[in-house]
């Protein structure tokens, strides 16, 4: 059996994701994702990918080469430990690369999750042949990573491309980083569910569609249930969808006059969800762009 | 008599400024600074500054080999052309360079002046030996330019570092640019004395200290004023330039997390009144700073 395989694995707040591909072609093999253990630790973590990966290997039916892995929170700027991690508690300081090395016996990267998409979306994706790409994921948080001049442009110390932080609303909702009004407060799939959840909190005799949708539990409710009381045409869901999208938008626009890049490009799970203005953000600046939605 | 000296040429809003150094050593030889005459487009101000220009040549006692010229607003990518100019009028499409390299039979180069300014910080100023900059000038409008990985970035279209249009108040005062709220709207040097104008209106009693110091004629009322008010402890005065700096270090904030530059610069005319906090910028994002000041 010979090792043409390369593994990728994506560890998020809300899911595992990992996929092995032919070394060279990029063919992907086999796939598979699995919501994060709880609690979320490298204790409980990492057993649980060891197996979910060394079954996937197995279905795939080689060996693997060498393993890429994304990660959602800063990396320190050698690439070797996590510096911190909001959704992913316990993990700070851990050398995950080195863990995997040793795991698996092969050379192990790991690089920032959002990084990482900007880098494959410039290779394979929506942002391919693009000199200048800023790539921005919405999912459970929000970050983004920069494509300048050809390649990944990691900052002073590997910090570039926190968008989640930029702050567009300083007497807004409390952001995971401590502070007030963060893009990622106000339109990362969290904020959606925390902004639906205060409103019915508040409404008494509103809401009916998203209260049923979550089985009258508020605990329940997430971005997807949004989404799909939006779908069914919910005035509601669609105004608190149209406000965490106008949100975007200006950080958006704010970026994109900051960085003037080729193109944009969205991803992450809040992308897939039926965001109805996200290409239509209502202020762009003096660089006016389109903007390219990539819905996974 | 040998050409051992280069002519630099600042072209703003405010004032033209022009220096001429020598080759090689950078010694500056001569230098001066004259108002923009008004109306401010080329037919006006070339044969002013070709004048200006030739006097100072006369005085440094040498000839020209190169000249050096700063823009106050954005030039196309091949760097030739102006593509337009909120604070100088009529210089949209001008060809500036080619004009001064006939009119002095040496080679030029141009660059928009904040582009220009960090490079030269990054080279000889506050910002020597960064790899990566954010260089910001906040004078009658706010601009910056950005040096990333050592080089300057200029941006897809060469657009890059409109940090003065990234909005902060959608609701806020009109832009130059069309947009509300800008930075550039609220931090600036016009903006300063359009805000003390706007409270003075509409204070029948009070500001009596900034009525004295224009001479009563609100019209007269600049960011100098405000400043000479602020360091004779005027209180309205101090209010208005502290919320000024609040919103330039919101602003970087949200620069710097996007960026991660090695090192912020601040330089432009109104870095040189007393922005009492100007150091202490209320919200530092995720990448906490120090913002360095620079008081030309």
């Amino acid at each position: 059996m010979s090792k043409n395989f390369v593994l990728g694995l994506d560890f998020g707040g809300t899911k595992i994701a990992a996929g092995v591909a032919e070394f060279g072609t990029g063919r992907l093999a086999a796939y598979t994702h699995k919501s994060t253990p709880k609690p979320g630790d490298p204790g409980h973590v990492l057993p649980f990918v060891e197996q979910m990966t060394n079954e996937l290997i197995s279905q795939a039916g080689g060996e693997i080469c060498a393993i890429g892995i994304s990660f959602g929170g800063p990396i320190d700027k050698e690439a070797k430990k996590i510096l911190f991690c909001p959704h992913l508690p316990g993990w700070e300081s851990f050398a995950l690369k080195e863990w995997m090395e040793r795991a698996f016996s092969v050379p192990a990267v790991i690089e920032n999750d959002a990084n990482a998409a900007a880098i494959g979306e410039n290779h394979f994706g929506a942002g391919r042949g693009c000199r200048s790409l800023l790539y921005i994921t919405v999912s459970t948080g929000i970050g983004s990573g920069l494509i300048l001049e050809g390649k990944l442009y990691k900052g002073h110390d590997g910090l570039a491309g926190e968008i989640g932080h930029m702050v567009l609303k300083p007497e807004g909702p409390r952001c995971s980083c401590g502070q007030r009004g963060c893009l990622e407060a106000l339109a990362s799939g969290l904020a959606i569910a925390r902004r639906a959840r205060e409103i019915l909190s508040e409404l008494r005799q509103e809401g009916e569609l998203l209260r049923s949708l979550c089985g009258g539990d508020l605990e329940n409710l997430s971005a997807k249930t949004v989404s799909e009381a939006a779908k069914r045409g919910d005035a509601l869901s669609r105004k608190i969808l149209r406000e965490a999208a106008q949100n975007l938008g200006w950080a958006i626009s704010n970026a994109v006059n900051l960085l003037n890049p080729e193109r944009v490009v969205l991803g992450g799970s809040v992308m897939k969800l039926s965001l109805i203005h996200i290409s239509e953000p209502t202020r762009l600046g003096m660089n006016s762009y389109a903007v390219f939605c990539l819905k996974k």
